[in-house]
């Protein structure tokens, strides 16, 4: 595989990771549709853990079927595939190869007490990402909770281990918990501080939520304006993202959120894209409809990211 | 032994474990009335722990010897007996070889303070189970309960370690404590969501209680009402289980609860075998009676399943 | 040494353990005035941490000196002597190969705070037993407190390394803390229920209060008298205690309690001995009074157990 | 390299540090403008953990990119460059060996929930320091938090492990939490009592906060007013410190805090020369600036710190 | 060295012990103007984490210097040096094998929460012990504390290891914290129980405060009125802790306290001395004054020691 310039300037601003990362990191970005473009589109399904089987896919009920969620990224030509353990290891020998995966290291679900602070169970191990032949692993952070120090130092312990043995960390990072407000969830000031301790933390790719204009914290609001740091738009807002990765040195990818109308999603991808984001990571919008049209709405997606890249 | 076609079929959805756990799933699938038909009647005696030996062993007072216990899974033809560390650590010379053994890693009790969110101890590691023979670790699971991320992790760990000396995991998968109602513990939501679950922890073989049709979170009864999931009869519920198991890749079995009439438990596995389960676990309800009553009660179920195997 | 008929039928018992942990159960059981007999009568000096050294020794000042608690074992001809590793360590080399040792493993103490719920320090180790010469480990553990799930797990931990290097475990299983009232500590169906999760926990000897006739539990209530469980004489209870002891097969002793009349202690030996239970251990009964008192009072609670063994 | 005497004299005061230890200290004051002199600035950036990345550099946007904040360091000739693994890492290999780095080993934030008792998480390992070339480990400790004693022992297994492969550590002793005022945070006797244990605890060098002549502690009123320990300038308030740092045995630096008027920056460093401390650490008053007035800046600084060295 | 047949029947005590353990404790015995006698006066720094730097030294400025509190512990003949590490290592290189040393294994600060129960942090490990040089590991206890479980499982820990390496436990035994009362802490019954845990948990050199004759709990006050235990001249107290430390087989020693006049400090050793004790640890009553001063008072108290031994 020729990696592209594109790609190959990517992974120099990688300098400290070991070759056996960049290379799993260069399988990712030269997979699928918009393999060697710097943009990616990954499949990620955890909403098993995170709302139940019913929940998730009676909607399109061959989804229950871990296979044909391998068979979903592979045809669309996702960059990616995400998900906890025991649904990888159920088809990772079948798809072995087949296209790139990424192990979820930890999980949440909503049979959790409503009154807990917010955090995750580790269900899996960088042996096992090994093991199933993953080429990252995945970890969910929550900023903010009265749990986000042990969830760090847990993330910090995975990324060392799994960068020793040639695995790049993907972190979702979502605010939630302890002083945070519902809005301040998905806030400017919040959001791009949550993206830029995943990049403190040593993410590889950053995953966060497309901001609004809100502002959260008093002490950021006052700077945020007294900066004129520009917001307005959704390309602004996650230019301000890219900024808060060091400055485009890490990539940083955007979920869709959600189930919405489609020109939603493609508004949300050219904004991505103008914005400087490296892609989008897409669950329910493509897995909870009819294969052929989440193949279809998948590549419409890639279009818009290949449109400038 | 030559392995049925129905359970090389089975054994090929395990597609990520090593010969060595397979082999030990094998064993227990090929063992006794029910060997080579897929279909499984396991003997679990936890209530020592559970409920203190009088209220286990006290209607048959020959049970409170470990060896009878033993015994009564051989002479019944069951497909493997599942019990704590101390009980099977009493037979297991006497038995050697002469029937699978799941042994149960943790274990809980009532004298413990009604008022604690429910837990268990582990009393039993993946040494234990190699030293003594068991051809299977057996581990309980409380979604909902505060302490759900801990048994999570600590199951992860387990089942990590027990494949990695051949060993498969059965995981009982019991709702209970935090918000969920009384009600909720075997709503149908609820189940579904416990056994789905267990599968994305890398649970071999299932077990939960058979659902009602009661649906406990509302998020959920909105999609299984919105999507017409059929759950009316028992054989439905048992069959979305099925469904919330991987769509039927992981063997999946129910408990038979509390002492009851010998039609309604027949009446369970009919409708366990209609919704295409693999099986039942029944323990109060064969030694807790007359040895001879015991076999003959567990043949008719045998029977049964049998019936369309 | 030539092992008796009586002592090997017990060994026999102990079917998964290694050839070892036999050995030491034999030493123990093949010791003093009672060896041979299948009956024990073993001396337990952990007052000093449990109720400081005034209390424990005033009444009789020469037992403030280690090496005296050695001498009374032995001169009395007990089967073993138990103690906390300080005490151990004080004789070890003086009394080595003298008589068995038990080190007890964990300790508590009245200076800790009242509210808090019960548990027990660890303050010995495996290598330590192994390095002091002795032949068993001990630990008690407090049924119905909100750590006993913490301490069964560090019992099994302890079981597990001590078993693998031929040491057996000696369990104190006292209920208290939680939701068990002051009377429920004896009750008959907690005690049968404390006893017996000791076995399941993998102990070579339980040790027990005598219980009396309260019941404690409703649901055990309902099955002892449904049931017609006899529980009206103290040797009835004690039967029922052996048969909470897998029927039999692990060795179950009793304790003495506070001081008391020396009559009272014998008729305890006599129900003891008449309800099939192995034997006794005399703490305060013996070490509390002259030497001269202590070696006939327990001469005569043997010539008690040898009058039908 | 030629070490300087006054630079010898100092290692000399880490008798008991084995020579990688010493190499590795006499790199730092050996570097920069200040190389030789005993005197120190050093260039800290966690404030985009402790405030999020737009209050740290949107008064400077060239500075999201990790690579100006070492060429800030190199330019200006100072001493070291502190900051979390994630920034250091996206620079690591672009400037290996241009400028001591020291590699922050934990990290707090202001999402955290306010009424939490401060404390950090650990977000780097020993390893971590040697794999990106660091030459020395920093860490906060918070005095009078009640996670004090839980930082202190975290501090010292990380100390331990640093100076057993030659890395010396940096302290920064920051007192707050549990009991203390706000205007405690700087007292007198607050102040000192957290650098003196910082060197009880085995700190290299250590940071604090520039003291007021409040005294928060009644205990230590009564023996500064009674003993007239002087602490009524600037100056004596530092030499006071420094001689809680083992009477000068230590190296001890002051932060410079939030951001103010030059002319303040400079008398402070008067105060710090005139008192027998070791120098500054200058954060977001150097960072938050144009780069040329950045490098004059800390240029006048180290002029004064030369001044009479 | 010749060791003296005094300090070989002390040694003989420690039977249990190998000979690098005896030897270093041999080595304390022997040093100083007390040595061979049997008899010990230890010099312990650690207010500088109890109390801070300046209620530590303000008083005799030239004690801010780690150096002076070697210098003065070897001037005035003491048996053995006591500080936490930092302080020790300020020194270790210097005045190495120059006098016996004992790590301070945990340290406590008046900075902590007034609030909390009473607990210390871990500032030292075993192999700093043996880096330093240092001839004995010290621990404080806190009997009665919420904590105290956790200390004593902390401290057995390291006894096991300090001796497998040769190195003897000094261990500070000072009830508070949970129900005990401000008088409670150096109540005779507490005292006494205090000391005889620290030998059950297997010090070598028990360190407590002298008790008074007040009696804090009513069971032990029962056995002391009942048993005539005479505990009302100073003398007679030192006795009975003596007593309480295996009736002698292990050395106890007794802090001066706060700073107070030097006919108290002569008394309180006289008391020692009849009562059996083995010495005294004198700390702020030493090093608070000019070093000729001190060096003479711990001559007069070394004197009133040799004068019967």
């Amino acid at each position: 595989m020729r990696i592209t310039q594109k790609v190959k300037k990517i992974l120099a601003n990688y300098e400290s990771d070991n070759p056996g990362t960049k290379a799993n990191l260069a399988r990712i970005l030269m997979e699928g549709k918009l393999g060697g473009t710097g943009k990616m589109v990954i499949l990620p399904v955890d909403q098993g853990f995170e709302h139940g089987p019913a929940r998730s896919f009676a909607a399109n009920p061959p989804a229950y079927d871990p296979h044909y969620l391998f068979q979903l990224g592979l045809d669309a030509g996702c960059n990616a595939y995400a998900a906890p353990l025991g649904a990888l290891e159920a088809g990772a020998d079948t798809y072995a190869g087949a296209l790139p995966l990424i192990l979820k290291m930890n999980s949440a679900n909503s049979l959790h007490p409503k009154d807990e602070e917010p955090t995750q169970a580790i269900t899996a191990s960088v042996d096992d990402a090994l093991r199933i032949g993953a080429n990252a692993i995945g970890y969910t952070l929550y900023p903010g909770s009265a749990y986000f120090y042990d969830m760090l130092e847990e993330l910090r312990e995975l990324i060392r281990e799994a960068k020793s043995v040639g695995l790049p960390a993907v972190v979702w990072s979502y605010p939630r918990g302890g002083d945070i407000s519902k809005d301040g969830e998905t806030a400017m000031d919040v959001d791009a501080y949550a993206a830029h301790m995943a990049c403190l933390a040593g993410a590889h790719i950053v995953k966060v939520k497309l901001p609004t204009d809100h502002l959260e914290q008093d002490a950021a609001k006052k700077v945020y304006e007294g900066e004129n740091v520009p917001i307005g738009t959704m390309s602004e807002r996650v230019a301000h993202i890219v900024q808060a990765c060091f400055k485009g040195r890490r990539l940083v990818v955007f979920s869709g959120g959600g189930k919405k109308g489609d020109e939603g999603i493609f508004d949300d991808a050219r904004a991505i894209r103008d914005g400087g984001g490296n892609g989008s990571i897409i669950g329910r919008n493509s897995f909870q409809r009819d294969k052929d049209d989440a193949v279809k709405l998948l590549g419409t997606i890639m279009d818009i990211y290949k449109d400038k890249s």
